[in-house]
């Protein structure tokens, strides 16, 4: 493993309220030096999740999605709050979002998006063991909760709006676990 | 499928010299407005390539990542120049990273790495029927390239510096292809 480059120098190169970028000077162990910017996002991170409503149906959301500006079908997912512990935040964005709180809560993986780019951590959560328990969001519009079936997994791979690489993945993770689990 | 938000205004709120954010002002079909932040990537996107070098060994890169500020074990990857196709710039970056060309370049998916936030694509390609050819890279300090058995998939995905949603989801896609040709 090589060494890692030395941060010579950080500063806050802009503060939108949203982003936070930041920009850093390394000397690497080899002498070479760089600039580098990376968005830094906040130290508690989000959650996606996955809620199984029965042994073969997700919960899945439709929602508008800024960035691309297209409506997403995805995992619910949101930012921890301060002081808030991952399953709880798993739970409630689940509330928040589909209408529905758990019983089990089981962390599947913690993983990065762009670690070249953005310090964030994203923990895909898996939840089960489901009832009918809805928190206020602070969407602008009512969500569309879209249940699918697990044996259905090829078909939403293909959907042409289920874009995103976390909850692509977090499918991928949820069907392990489940196969693993009929194994056992 | 609800009616799309209608942008009321855009405008550039930052230009960094690397990431380029947005502001725009939305209304939503119910009467709801927003005002969201985006930032907004270059029209091309990115490839992540997952090179095989045999039909049992994947080749992956460890390389310093400023976004998370550690060494990062990934799939090679960057951005895709202006006039060049994904399977070209797939071909590029991993002669630049790993010191392979392919024969061999197959789109598996295209995804998007945070869609409420980023506009961005990246375009997941399997390249195959690999022969050494190397293309100087503008990397700070030499790529340590890693030979992985495809079938210490698991383990793979239980190494702490293998973090990347991107990459993690990759694994699963090169292997179902892998599975469905060997079937076929």
């Amino acid at each position: 493993m090589p060494k890692p480059p030395e941060i010579k120098a950080r500063r806050t190169l802009n503060e939108t309220g949203v982003f936070h970028i930041e920009e850093i000077d390394l000397e690497f162990s080899n002498g070479e030096q760089r600039t580098y910017q990376r968005v830094v996002g906040s130290d508690e991170g989000a959650v996606l999740v996955v809620p199984l409503l029965d042994e073969n149906t997700l919960l899945l959301i439709r929602e508008y999605a800024a960035g691309v500006n297209q409506y997403e079908l995805a995992f619910p997912k949101g930012h921890i709050e301060k002081g808030e512990d991952v399953l709880s935040a798993a739970n409630r964005e689940m509330q928040e979002e589909t209408g529905y709180a758990a019983r089990q809560l089981e962390l599947l993986s913690s993983v990065s998006v762009a670690p070249g780019y953005i310090f964030h951590t994203t923990h895909i959560v898996l939840a089960s063991d489901l009832y009918p328990q809805r928190l206020a969001g602070d969407e602008p519009e009512e969500i569309e909760v879209v249940p699918w079936k697990l044996s259905a997994f090829r078909q939403l791979l293909e959907q042409p709006d289920f874009t995103e690489a976390r909850s692509q993945l977090a499918l991928f993770l949820a069907r392990d676990k489940l196969q693993s689990k009929t194994i056992e």
